[in-house]
């Protein structure tokens, strides 16, 4: 019996391949997993991963590719991940590039793809909740340490999200259901406490003065590790683009526990 | 101010320095997070972390040190990892040398320790709720696969305990709320479904015919990287002894969610 129907997320990333789409991944194949993507040499790949499980709530390590192998065979056993993510940003001694829409001509045999788990992927438990995920919400970098590997190193970076009260108890509950995806937040209230940067956001407009009647409520990020991975200056280093996450076969709900 | 009273947990792993403790960890410092070693080489630490990612139900890392250092920092700050296990299993090849109860005259500059949760953890949250701990409990050896990771490869080692119907449903919903110290039970009720072999348990006496009125319940254990790691033959690779758990300072529940 032939598959009739091509998941969403299939769907996507063919137009992802074939560059018809090239913009933000929010709000495309809405309940489906999302990861940030982390590529480099496999000489940094042990450094990485342990960067990752210090600092695993911001760093939600799902899938680890072998060396030289484009497939992230758990996540989406169709994907090439040199070619099916909207746009790519690449770092040399951690400079960023130009971006790319692919990444096939600079691929490298001992590239090892690390695919992070994005806050993206609760969108469609918040939205089913009548939690906006469309607006207010920024990427802000803090002053909470990490805790170093090797060269990657830096601070925590946040996804700070304005919500009613209401909304703001029910998204505790609901994240905190995604213990391997970020999980519940990691503060809530005012933003110097943890010295979030209010000033400028890594995603995200400027911040406007906080409304009357909303609370300022802040996730672990997976920007965080790209953050470090910049920070250790390797020769090469490849990720996503901010917003434009790799959309992978997972129903994000199969993450859920609790 | 000085500290007057020690922690259980710090007083415990003191008797076991001095050889006053040789005995199994389990009901020691009860309601303290216990975790399984696994200590090799820098060289395998990879391809070994990378297996624990794969398999993060059975083996979930909760620290790795740096090479040569045998201080578990964020667990257990004052303890040593050379000293301050009961029971130390080795092997060289693969092949199960004598136990030791120190390893520090064997300790190489390049080691890196794993700590990774052990079911044990459980036992202070059961015991709270009427769940018993010190019987009818099996390590066994089963049918299913782990995802391998270089060297390292072999089947999903579980625990098995016998309980009440209505304690088999409160142990679910309390081994849920440990996501990261292996999670609720991967199976419940008939052993051969997953090719749990009754007749070699790895830990506990013979497995009698189960009592009417008891359903069988297994977790992933913190034996199965041991398991992966003794497959992996390495020239040197050093754990505890079965059911001789390294006692670290960290409240259980701490570790709970949800």
């Amino acid at each position: 019996m032939t598959k009739a129907l091509a998941l969403e997320s299939q769907k996507i990333r063919a137009a992802i391949r074939e560059g018809q789409i090239t913009g933000t991944s929010r709000g495309l194949a809405l309940g489906f997993l999302q990861c940030n993507l982390a590529i480099l040499p496999k000489v940094h790949a042990f450094d990485f991963l342990l960067y990752c499980q210090r600092n695993q709530r911001a760093c939600p390590v799902l899938e680890v590719t072998d060396p030289g192998v484009p497939i992230p065979r758990k996540l989406a056993p169709n994907a090439d991940l040199r070619t099916d993510c909207a746009r790519y940003a690449v770092y040399k001694g951690g400079v960023r590039q130009e971006d790319r829409l692919e990444i096939a001509d600079i691929w490298q045999d001992d590239f090892v793809t690390f695919l992070i788990g994005s806050g993206i992927t609760f969108d469609g438990a918040f939205e089913r909740e009548c939690i906006p995920t469309h607006e207010n919400r920024w990427v802000l970098a803090t002053r909470l340490p990490t805790e170093p590997a090797g060269p990657f190193h830096g601070p925590m970076i946040v996804t700070m999200r304005w919500l009613t009260p209401e909304q703001a108890i029910r998204s505790v509950q609901i994240s905190a259901r995604f213990p391997f995806n970020h999980g519940a937040p990691i503060h809530i209230g005012d933003p110097q406490e943890i010295g979030a940067d209010l000033s400028k956001p890594l995603f995200g407009g400027p911040v406007p003065p906080l409304p009357k009647g909303k609370v300022a409520v802040f996730w672990a990020c997976g920007v965080t590790p790209q953050a470090a991975a910049e920070n250790a200056r390797l020769p090469i280093f490849i990720s996503h683009a901010p917003a434009h996450s790799f959309i992978t076969d997972v129903p994000a709900d199969s993450l859920m526990t609790g």
